[in-house]
C-alpha cells in the first residue's frame, strides 16, 4: 500500500514516543507537558458534571452544533472582551477538540502543498506535526528573548504564498519565553497591511507568575488575527476542549466546514460540564492556586540549575507557563545528553523535534510542573553530574 | 486570502445546514440522523460517570494516550471476537473522536490528490465530506438492493490508484439497505488479492430488527480490512466516541500519527465513562429497547407510506437502523419536493448530497427514529398530499 505523502512526511510525536519510554515510576521526568493534577478542580468538576446532567438531561448526550455550545462561546467572548478588549461576539468563536485540532484545521483551510508558514524557531512540536499534514513550506524565524527576530521575519514575509505566522507569545512552548511589548508592536507594524494571518496560540497566558499581562500582537486590531485558547492548562486537558477566536468571517466559515469533516462537533458533554464549572466557581482563585504552585516549582528548578549546572549551560527564566529551555554549549548534542540522562533515569525533551530545519541541536526542554521539589532537585543534580563529567569540546 | 483547494471543494454539510432551517418546533423533521434520546441510558450513564471519577480520580481529566484507554479497547476486541470472530487484540483498535474522525483519518493517510475511492452511490454524505478534504477521485458504484453492483465494481477496481472501498454494509445511510450474504462473498472474492483497503463502516449493525446478522465482507479474513464502530447510536453521540479496527499494523501506525496531529487523543473522560457503563450494565437489554422502538417507528412509517403515497413512489424497507430511502418517479426532483414540503412544515434530506457525481436527483432520505407515531403519520400525509397534487410528467 502506498500511503499519502503527507503522513509519510509527518513525524510521529517525539514527545509521545519519549513518554512511552519514560512512563516508569523510577524515571524522573521533565519530558512531559502535563499539567499538575492539582490544576484539575476534581470535586468541583464532578459537581458541575452532575449539575449539567440534572439541568439539561439528554441534551448533554445528543449530537450538537459544529461551532459549539452558545452559552460557553458567549462566556469566552465576554471574558476575552473584559480581559483583552477584543470586541468579539460568540459568533467569532468555534470550539475545538483541544487546541491541537485548531492547529490542524487552520493548516487544512489555509495551506496548499508548498504554501508558507512562518514558525518560531524553536517552535511547538505539536504545531509542526499538525501543519506538516498539510505539506507546507516552513519559514523558521529565530525566537529571541524578546520575540521573533525582526530581520529574519522581514525576509520570511517576502517568501511566496506565506499564509500565516504561528506564534506562542506568552511563556512559549518549548522555550518559556514571552514576547516583549515593543516586539509585539513591531511585529504588528510589519504585518498589518499584509494578507497574512497572525496566529497567537495562548494556552498558558493565564498562568503568569511574574510581570504584567501584555496586549496580544494582532488580536483586537486586525481581522487577520486568530487567537487559540484552551481549558487544558487550567481545568482539564483530558476533556479536549479548546477554541479558535477570529473576527475573519470567511476564515471561520471554512474552519467550520473543515471541523464538520473532521469530527462533526466537539464533545458536547464536555462543553456543558465546563460551562457549569466556569459559571459556578471562583475560576480566578483556582487559577491563582496553579500559578502559586508553578511559580514555586519554577523557582526550585532555576535554583537547582544555578546551584548544580556548569556555567556554560544557559537557560531561560520563564515568567509563567510550564517550561524552560536550556542550551548546553559544551559540544554535546541534546540527543547524546538524553541517552546519558536516561541511563540515570532522568528524562527531558531533546531540542530536535522543535526545529523544522535543524538536527543534532544542543538545546532541550525542561518541564517543572509535574514533579515535587525534592524530585526536581534530584533530577537536576543527576543531569549536572553528567554535564560535569563531559570535557568541554567544540564539535 | 487564498484558501486551500481542499476546503474550497468540500461542501459544508447539507444536512447540518438543513437542520438549521428545520430546527423549529413546528417542523416535522425526517431530516436529521439523530438517535431517539431514549437510546441514551441517562441515569445509568450518570452513575457510570460518577463511578469513573470516584475510581480513577484525576486520571479521567489528564492527557492520555493517542490510541485510547486499554480496558475499553480490550472490551471492544473481546466483543468483536465473540460476535464476529475477528481474531483481534486491543492493539488492533484505535479510539476516535466519533467515527467521523475515523473517516477523515483514513483519507488523510491513504489519499494523495487524485487517488481513487470507490463509494456506494448513493453514499453517506459525512464520508463524502471527510474524504473530499483529501482531494480524491471518487468512483461511484451503484448500491442495489443486495449491495454494490458487481459489474460497476469491477470497472471501478480497474481504475488507477484506487486506495479503498467505502461501504456501510448494514442498514446503510442513506438507503437503509443491507448487503446480502451472497453479495458480501462475491465482493470479497473480487478484492481479496488486491492491494486495496475495504472499509466497513458499521454504526448501525447492532440495531437489527429483522433477519439475521451477517458476516462482515472482509473483516476477520483480510489484513486489508477496516471496520469502523461507534457508541453514538446505542449509548451517546454527544460524547463523540468511535473506533477503528484493523489488523493492518502499518495502516494503524500511520493512523496513530495522523490522530496525534489531529487532536492528540480522544476525550479520555468519555472513554472511562463509557467503559464503566458497558461493564456495569446489561448493554444488550438496552440495545433491545432501542431496537423495539425503532422497529415500531419504521413499521409506522412504512404503513403510512403504503397508505398515503402514490404508487409511483418507491421506497426501501430497512431491516434495521434509522433511515429509509424513497424514489419519486413523477418527474419531480427531490429538491423541488423539499421546497414544497418545507412550505407545509415537513423536512427530509433531498438525495443530492449523497451523490458524488449527480445532481437534481429524484431520491430522498427519511429518518423515522426521532418522531412519535402520530407525527410520523401526519408528516407522511402532508408529503403525500404534495405528491398527489403534482401531475405525473416525464422530464
Amino acid at each position: 500500500m502506498q500511503y499519502s505523502n503527507r503522513v509519510l512526511h509527518t513525524p510521529s510525536s517525539f514527545i509521545r514516543n519519549i513518554l512511552k519510554v519514560t512512563d516508569s515510576p523510577n524515571v524522573i521526568s521533565f519530558a512531559g507537558g502535563l499539567p499538575n493534577p492539582i490544576s484539575f478542580p476534581l470535586e468541583k468538576l464532578q459537581e458541575s458534571i452532575n449539575r449539567a446532567i440534572d439541568k439539561n438531561g439528554s441534551k448533554v448526550f445528543q449530537y450538537a452544533s459544529t461551532n459549539g455550545y452558545l452559552p460557553l462561546r458567549q462566556y469566552i467572548a465576554d471574558k476575552y472582551n473584559r480581559n483583552h478588549n477584543l470586541g468579539i461576539t460568540a459568533d467569532d468563536i468555534l470550539l475545538t477538540t483541544g487546541s491541537q485540532q485548531a492547529l490542524s484545521l487552520l493548516a487544512q483551510v489555509l495551506i496548499n502543498p508548498g504554501d508558507g508558514i512562518i514558525m518560531e524557531e524553536p517552535g511547538y512540536l505539536g504545531a509542526i506535526q499538525a501543519f506538516t499534514m498539510s505539506e507546507p513550506s516552513f519559514y523558521p524565524v529565530t525566537l529571541e528573548k524578546e520575540g521573533l527576530n525582526l530581520d529574519e521575519l522581514e525576509v520570511a514575509l517576502s517568501q511566496p504564498h506565506v499564509k500565516f505566522i504561528y506564534t506562542v507569545p506568552n511563556f512559549q512552548n518549548p522555550t518559556g519565553l514571552t514576547y516583549s511589548a515593543e516586539r509585539r508592536e513591531a511585529i504588528y507594524d510589519m504585518i498589518k497591511d499584509k494578507d497574512i494571518i497572525l496566529v497567537e496560540d495562548d494556552p498558558y497566558g493565564e498562568l503568569r507568575f511574574e510581570g504584567e499581562d501584555l496586549p496580544y500582537i494582532a488580536a483586537g486590531k486586525s481581522t487577520n488575527s486568530v487567537v487559540l485558547g484552551s481549558f487544558s492548562k487550567t481545568v482539564t486537558p483530558g476533556m479536549r476542549l479548546g477554541f479558535i477566536i477570529s473576527k475573519n468571517k470567511e476564515l471561520m466559515e471554512h474552519i467550520e466546514t473543515a471541523k464538520q469533516a473532521s469530527d462533526l462537533h466537539t464533545n458536547i458533554f464536555a462543553q456543558y460540564a465546563i460551562y457549569e464549572y466556569l459559571t459556578h466557581n471562583e475560576y480566578k482563585d483556582h487559577v491563582n492556586k496553579i500559578i502559586d504552585l508553578y511559580k514555586s516549582q519554577s523557582d526550585i528548578m532555576i535554583a537547582a540549575l544555578e546551584e548544580f549546572f556548569p556555567e556554560n549551560v544557559e537557560f531561560t527564566r520563564p515568567q509563567g507557563g510550564m517550561f524552560l529551555w536550556a542550551t548546553l554549549n559544551n559540544g554535546m548534542t541534546s540527543l547524546e545528553f538524553f541517552e546519558k540522562a536516561m541511563a540515570v533515569d532522568v528524562a527531558f525533551v531533546p531540542g530536535d523535534p522543535f526545529y523544522t530545519s535543524k538536527q543534532n541541536v544542543n538545546t532541550l526542554r525542561l518541564n517543572y510542573t509535574n514533579s515535587s521539589p525534592e524530585v526536581i532537585r534530584e533530577g537536576v543534580k543527576r543531569l549536572a553530574k553528567i554535564l560535569k563529567e563531559v570535557p568541554v569540546a567544540v564539535k
